[in-house]
């Protein structure tokens, strides 16, 4: 999802959002109040309210605040090598440090409520059609170049989204510590048949 | 997970079910109540608290409910033949009847709720324990038979049920009607490159 935060930060915001990231990781979602990401804030919750009306709306900056961190991890990945960026992008969706289940789970917990909540869905949506805008542009790069078979990419896309989301899934629902390696190995071996198969 | 449940039940538990399957469809997970339950049921919470406790003990119940519907459309898989059998157990478990979401919608919640509640985490497992054994099974048995690439069957089933499990979190979250077709193809891909490769 994101790296963990690093410490000293400046602008309140940013301060929010950290106090938001260890108040999700210590009580889950359902359990979260303004009260408790004050209390990780170190100030009033009418310093949060004053930023931010709701605690949903303050999970919508949040999510935004993810991607944000997610997008500034995936542009880390500088080389312009098709296959060798394929990997790394998979790298960044399926190895994470161990210390983040605590996120999937609150994550997981936010996910299930995006039918509920449009302003969680929209996120949701938004986060995965911008990774399956990055893997498309990766797989077309590389069907141009002839490294990749000529597949449609759009479908792999998803087929390796699907992969990852099962993965976040059933490292929660399972408490499976090797549910991203799985998934690693299967995307692996996914994209060797789909896009480096000899046919 | 289960077909619909059918009309003209007889013990109480079965209607007891049915009522908290038409109540989960029809509140989800986070808004369900024993009041809802008993309304669906068309009797007091009293009969219902006769059967069960709390309302998790109720869920728990419904969960292995569920899972017994589901191991009854596995043993309608009649066929021995491992490709044929391995498409159909694949069927069952991604082609669903459209009208499946809000199920799907109320399972995901309590698929979060896993790490907070043993009873529910303890039905995920084994549910996914089953699944993995029948897939594993009817791989070992391709394998055997010389159909199937002679390949770690423990870990094509995990990749299997990491797609599975992707597909349900994706119809669910990002409100994709194709996420269980792009995981069927998906599936398929992968089950043609793994297990029938020419290696």
């Amino acid at each position: 999802m994101a790296d963990s935060p690093e410490p000293s930060p400046s602008d309140p915001n940013e301060q929010i959002m950290r106090a938001t990231y260890r108040a999700l990781r210590e009580h889950g979602y359902a359990d979260l109040t303004m009260k408790r990401i004050a209390e990780e804030y170190g100030k009033s919750t009418a310093a949060i309210h004053y930023h931010y009306d709701t605690k949903d709306e303050l999970l919508a900056a949040f999510l935004d605040y993810l991607l944000d961190r997610f997008r500034e991890t995936v542009h880390e990945v500088e080389t312009t090598d098709p296959e060798h960026r394929l990997e790394l992008l998979l790298d960044k969706l399926l190895v994470e440090p161990e210390d983040h289940r605590d996120l999937l789970i609150a994550m997981l917990e936010m996910r299930s409520q995006a039918p509920y909540k449009d302003t969680f869905s929209e996120r949701f949506q938004q986060n995965d059609e911008y990774v399956r805008y990055m893997l498309t542009t990766v797989i077309d790069h590389g069907i141009t170049e002839d490294v990749f078979t000529d597949i449609n990419a759009e479908h792999v896309s998803r087929a390796l989204m699907t992969i990852v989301d099962g993965a976040r899934t059933r490292e929660v629902v399972l408490d499976d510590p090797d549910a991203l390696a799985t998934a690693r190995r299967t995307a692996d071996e996914y994209v060797t048949a789909v896009l480096l198969g000899d046919e």
